[in-house]
């Protein structure tokens, strides 16, 4: 049985796992799934995520696993998106973390806001886009020192933490303020040959 | 260097990552950070931890380590807490990512705001509470079929998931309406050796 992937391409947590899939050439078919349309919601979804959230994968086995971040784990075991060394891969996982945390609540909800819920720049509460900045300036940090976030080589880091990063100016973030984020999110793109 | 942990009793996060050097039988020195006294803004905090959170750990080799999850999934390589199985490792990581975005934002904060900032019930955002819930019954669900929440073991994902749950009550979640997960709190209090 092929890898599924249940996910809705408006969504980077969805998209973290396709490009996981297409970098380490494991197969999959993609199973659109309309967040906006409810489709998570249906009994049939439901028996395979009782959580109802997207992006889940139904594996070769037949089981089904949940959360972006798990998934993509799952899939690269063993391969070089997850670095040998304890703490470099430690620190990896210090940045996932932190990207549910501290980033997706701000940068990825503000840009449903704005880009997919057509809400003004008015309508978004201050304090996300605060803690959104916060977010961008933490990245703005580390990509000042290394390439890529876990070090010297691309990782699942930069996987989870690209995914709304290049599009946070969808909602209302201007990353000409942050140079070193922008030259990271172009070569992330290249690495994980990202098209559109 | 023993492995010295920042931490704030108060804070589940914090917890975890005592408890699971207390499993382990990883000696640490446990150094007390107030959030309430900003002792996480001190210029000699951020230079341990730019994001300025709690727990951060640093290593024995003098090296620091963020996110409570990160840091109990770095304590615990190789040891029984991780389950050896590709499958329920990664089911695992799901718990615990699962935590940080669906669980803790909703029992953690209603408990901040209700226990530690004393607030009244009719000041929590119903929201809060709705989403909590919902939490609650997912742990439930799981509970009523496995005694752990990656399988038959003790894994990281309990220790995770307990920080914040077995103290819900304080934050207004009466968990008599969840007698699996009441069970389970009891069964990993025991198997990790809490005492307050």
């Amino acid at each position: 049985m092929t890898l599924l992937i249940y996910g809705d391409r408006v969504s980077g947590n969805c998209l973290k796992v396709k490009w996981t899939a297409e970098k380490l050439g494991v197969p999959y078919r993609w199973v659109q799934t309309d967040v906006r349309q409810a489709a998570t919601r249906t009994p049939e979804f439901l028996a395979i995520n009782p959580a109802g959230q997207v992006p889940t994968v139904v594996l070769e086995d037949g089981r089904p696993l949940a959360q972006s971040n798990a998934i993509i784990l799952h899939l690269a075991e063993g391969s070089a998106l997850i670095p040998a060394d304890p703490y470099e891969r430690a620190r990896m996982l210090e940045w996932m973390f932190w990207e549910q945390y501290s980033h997706e609540p701000y940068i990825a909800v503000a840009r449903f806001h704005r880009h997919l819920m057509a809400k003004s720049a008015s309508e978004i509460e201050p304090r996300l886009m605060e803690r959104g900045h916060a977010a961008l300036a933490r990245l703005e940090r580390q990509l000042e020192q290394t390439p890529f976030l876990a070090g010297e080589a691309l990782s699942l880091a930069d996987v989870a933490l690209v995914a709304y990063t290049r599009v946070a100016h969808e909602g209302g973030f201007d990353l000409a303020q942050y140079p070193a984020v922008k030259a990271w999110v172009a070569r992330v793109e290249a690495e994980l040959a990202i098209a559109d």
